[in-house]
């Protein structure tokens, strides 16, 4: 049994063993950039206690553990280029300081570094498994990343849309990197339903989090910019529960700003903010956020595991929804 | 027992059934329209040829074959961006078309869809190798890029650092395309070994005649812009070489032309074609691409099959480095 800051000891050694130190520089500088700029390792640590709720196993995990923060990394890589961000964990992203085609081919060297990863999990009999879930998991990011980009465009998006879609594009991983721990554990098929729906649920908490902290977020502390999703006219719940509680003048306006490209967004970012402000949003929010949370730990509670190593789980899933960055 | 043209109907009825129609439809239309661009299946014909040279295995060689095609197609499409390339095989590509995260986002999908199908192989312990041949592949496709955009900033590249950069890009995928069929087929270690380096040698032979087509090839035929290696200023085998031989003014000239980007590119074009001209270097291209092809022959002639297993896969090597796009 390890408390979480072993295993992100234990993590982080195996990832230095693993460095991506080889030629052509161009190619894997960038590739090391990123990972090296930290970042909680949450997907990772996920999978390391998916495996250690059902016996010593954590170490069995590292390659699982590996292949979701290189792909979670490779998937920011290439969203920073879509979403044309010049900073991520308050550095400049792989495109801003290496350029286009460097961040478009270092992401997909990432993406098959994680497949990788993958291949070399011990537990051989583990891996078609393994592979089927890992490909699950990233198509569905894909899908939810494009529905995400589609969105902006779109002024019908409903709230039930935007939960399939952070379904997809967040809440599929951290749901992932559990059950693939668990599968190289060789966890019982039940448990490992029980698990998915716990992560599933805390994945769209961790996602409402993001969100908040994206419009109400400290910019000292958040390491992107404040008011981004809003700059984007990303349909976050924040938004479209606004849009659902505003009456008049104040509906068609938020409505208004929500579909306009402003060369300077500053005052777009205010008078939104003030809007969400008025209407209580942050709260609304923070309810839904502990809904999916609450109903994740009943998942987690029906698991058939010690209390012993529940534990670390249930201390990560309350710093993943109440992170300060 | 397929002819070549038997195994192309396989496997296009296989890439029907398996067609990308789905959801989101902004993620799945542009996969669709590139896999429907057509090409000649030439990786996907080796793989199932690959399997057939050691049995009547070609139809489980098709999830590799599928593999293969699908990941030769994500390479093109992130290529062409990176390559700013508005053209390929005659029509749009997918970013001119549909936009550059479309492009970079499609393509993705596609890179993880190859894994998936991959993972369908039904000759379940094969999967660990096939899964090793293809990253080790993949990986090396990446490489290959990379130095390809490296040299194309460089004056000092050499021959030899030009091959190694085709073994990479162009021949692995070749050869790793023939391997996975054959590992899916049961073949014996000695033959795959064989197999693999004919594989690699006919995709050297493969890359000389696209550089060659590419400066001599029929604008009606090609697909490609004519001359657009020469305008990227990439140092192909044809530049290398005219390098080598061109002496005083002739030498600066070419030197100059080629690390230099000049808006209106026809001119540049025409002089550097000229001085290839004048050098024979079609001749000496042609020269060191039947080389390989027929190092190449001589590994396929000693693989322990019969000559009538061989047959297709003599006939599309000629294909391959005599085809006319």
């Amino acid at each position: 049994m390890h408390s979480i800051n072993q295993l992100l000891g234990i993590f982080e050694n195996y990832l230095e063993a693993h460095a991506f130190a080889k030629e052509p520089n161009a190619l894997y500088a960038p590739m090391a950039y990123v990972m090296g700029m930290g970042g909680k390792r949450l997907r990772p640590l996920l999978s390391m206690m998916g495996a250690q709720l059902f016996g010593d196993q954590a170490q069995a995990a590292l390659p699982v553990a590996m292949a979701v923060e290189v792909f979670h990394n490779f998937s920011l890589v290439h969203d920073d280029i879509m979403d044309q961000a010049p900073l991520r964990r308050g550095q400049a992203t792989v495109h801003h300081k290496y350029g286009l085609n460097t961040g478009i081919l270092s992401g997909d060297a990432m993406l098959i570094y994680a497949y990788e990863f993958i291949r070399q999990v011990s537990n051989q009999s583990a891996i078609p498994r393994v592979l089927r879930e890992f490909n699950r998991v990233a198509i569905e990011v894909c899908e939810g990343q494009q529905y995400d980009m589609d969105f902006e465009l779109r002024q019908d998006v409903k709230i039930e849309d935007y939960l399939l879609m952070i379904e997809l594009k967040t809440a599929a991983l951290i749901e992932g990197s559990l059950v693939m721990g668990a599968v190289v554990a060789n966890a019982p098929e039940a448990d490992i339903e029980k698990l998915a729906a716990f992560g599933r649920n805390i994945g769209v908490a961790f996602q409402l989090q993001d969100d908040i902290l994206d419009t109400f977020g400290d910019p000292q502390k958040f390491g992107k910019k404040v008011g981004g999703d809003i700059a984007q006219n990303k349909k976050t719940f924040l938004i479209l529960k606004a849009l659902e509680l505003a009456r008049g003048e104040t509906r068609d306006q938020l409505a208004h700003y929500m579909s306009t490209n402003p060369e300077d967004d500053a005052q777009k970012i205010r008078a939104v903010t003030d809007i969400l402000r008025q209407l209580n949003i942050e709260e609304w929010a923070e309810q839904m956020k502990e809904q999916a949370q609450q109903k994740g730990m009943a998942f987690l509670d029906a698991i058939n595991a010690s209390e012993e190593r529940k534990a670390p789980l249930r201390e990560l899933t309350l710093r993943l929804v109440q992170r300060e960055s």
